[in-house]
């Protein structure tokens, strides 16, 4: 039996114009044995840093040998790069414009071969006469499909060194300032979760300790909770979320709407330090 | 061939996240050749009683020995159960919160063994170290896809009677005041279109007599019509709706506009007994 | 091994209900290795111009032998027709509204057979006692699922002469009057860019010929791209979009929003003339 490979996709194209539907069915033109998944395709448009969020937050749970095809690409058509990068197992496709930052920085689990990447610029693998507006439908989703098919990365097109690959300039990790760790809102999710860039290990410590608290918007987060329903009403609290990470959350609320908070807020660590002298 | 297991989905994770492409890599990991078929994803956050009703009009339509995972669950992590409930031939999967209820209480066709049901407690069938705060993924993802593999319900975890889960204290059906039914708008659709709990035959009876109306926010709806082509431009009619339910629409417009109306608003069917008395 | 049909659904059910998904599972009850392919649910109510156009669009990335649902109905039970229509080698289901204007005005490659069209008459193809108000699940996907089964078109119902089904009554094609092109947007999609009716030939004179502008909104447009991000910031330009269209866009903004510009509004192409003169 033929392997069936997974393929994710992420776009800031919208489910209403059809767009993601027309890449697909290019895709299972070429490979129709693919098995589809979409991750979001309501990313903000043109959108980087939320497509590489999400698509950091993702990328885990597709098995290795998955093609994970991303397009958010306010670039289209201009001199950016397009690429296929094998890292961690998986193959990400996409452009060349900070989309892949999550998983390049990702140190991963220590099993890892080093990163491959190619540009994608063979035309055998491209529809005829690529237009220069979608090049998901033209270059992205074909490619794509021919990698879920089993054609080597190397025939995609020529070496790129993964080390020249644009990140986005954004803190993946808090900083640590005296006492305080400084840290920022990575993400707001749909039910007004505000998920920070604050991993397991300083997560857990911040949970552990009483006097620990979280600064954010001006207000002092002391309550804490190992799950939503454990919160009191209508109260922020932080917890860790199912990625590792702290996060704010009002049980059965927003914390975006009660704090007034967006992607990119400071958020702060205190008490730590103080919780630990009282060891 | 192997058997090829629809597996539905049903979640208020939106699709903007990407928790719904974590749930089906999962899934898909695990069981390869399932069918993932969306029921919604955009039940409104912690809206049990929509992804309730949601789930009773959609899962007849899903063949015997489908699966329907179904995840509203603002109690993760608490004491709230875990279950897999095998009725009608077709196994529900998710909290025990009352997203059950229609199918629970769906005096079937006759056909039905009674149902069955366990708690979803055996770790062998969860992913490694579960969070506490996204069971999707890491408890019904996992035991949904392993019983579209062919798992036996048994296997999962320790038996549960079916009769202690919990069910919605909604009025499912119609109460008879006199003369008068009272009713209820269980659910207002995409076209706003209002759907009542008013079963098939009271529906039809309601039809076939002319001076039968519907009361709704003080508005007496007396029109009806076969479809909704049938009925005047701009006002309110009552039809049959596709589950055999009592509807109140409005052709090329809202209803739920035109009368202010929402979910859980009183309507009332009144002439009746006198449409029997004229008969 | 069987052959795998490609199945693209279409309709303005929205992605709430479930609706779509009760389609799919009715679906592939009957054909179970169809591959589905969501084009778009999120059409607007009623708006059958809107699902005409992208059905337009997407309809040629399909492959040949595809079958193509499309379900925007607000006549749903009346006496309109429910077909099934072959052009250009794809199967196009749904009702006899207009829908499917788009591929039957298509000229098509020259190596079409000429188009033909069932009425879905046959109950043996339907489900048992179809509702008169979701013809979606009880005819259109049933009868889509058996043709990408392998059922010949003409076992599903009576012949309809393809020449008697509904073209909407809006220019597909920009007309000419004197040196001007009179020309309308024919749909703004999700990122806020204007698609015109201005097809591939007269866009590449249009792009190639300085003196040339487009008039929109009282206001004229000179600027032009080849892509996107060649365009200066914030200022409308035009382009060739990835259907050969005409599209007028803002970089990294929306040009539906710059221009307060919507569907049906009349585009103007001027100084093609005066740049011929001027060669």
């Amino acid at each position: 039996m033929a392997q069936t490979h997974l393929l994710g996709l992420l776009s800031d194209f919208g489910l209403r114009d059809g767009y993601v539907g027309v890449m697909k069915a290019v895709m299972l033109s070429i490979a129709p044995d693919a098995r589809l998944v979409d991750i979001s395709h309501e990313i903000a448009p043109q959108d980087i840093e939320g497509g590489a969020w999400t698509l950091g937050m993702a990328w885990r749970s597709f098995p290795v040998g998955s093609v994970l095809l991303c397009v958010v690409d306010p670039g289209v058509g201009s001199a950016r790069r397009a690429v296929a990068l094998v890292a961690h197992g998986r193959v990400f496709v996409g452009p060349d414009n900070g989309l892949f930052t999550y998983p390049l920085d990702d140190d991963g689990s220590g099993e890892d071969a080093a990163p491959r990447c190619v540009s994608l610029d063979d035309p055998r693998y491209h529809l005829p006469t690529p237009s220069a507006t979608f090049h998901g439908r033209d270059i992205f989703a074909p490619c794509a499909a021919h990698l879920a098919s089993g054609t080597p990365l190397a025939e995609l097109g020529s070496v790129v060194d993964p080390a020249t690959l644009v990140r986005l300039p954004i803190a993946l990790r808090p900083r640590r300032e005296g006492d305080v760790w400084v840290a920022r809102v990575a993400h707001v999710d749909h039910f007004g979760n505000l998920i920070t860039n604050i991993g397991a290990e300083l997560t857990r410590r911040a949970l552990a300790h009483p006097l620990a608290h979280i600064s954010l918007a001006q207000r002092e987060i002391s309550a804490r909770a190992s799950h939503f329903a454990a919160g009191p009403q209508g109260e922020p609290l932080f917890l860790q979320d199912s990625s590792g990470a702290l996060a704010i959350a009002v049980r059965d609320g927003s914390a975006a709407q009660t704090l007034g908070a967006q992607r990119g807020d400071e958020v702060m660590v205190r008490g730590l330090a103080d919780a630990e002298d009282a060891c």
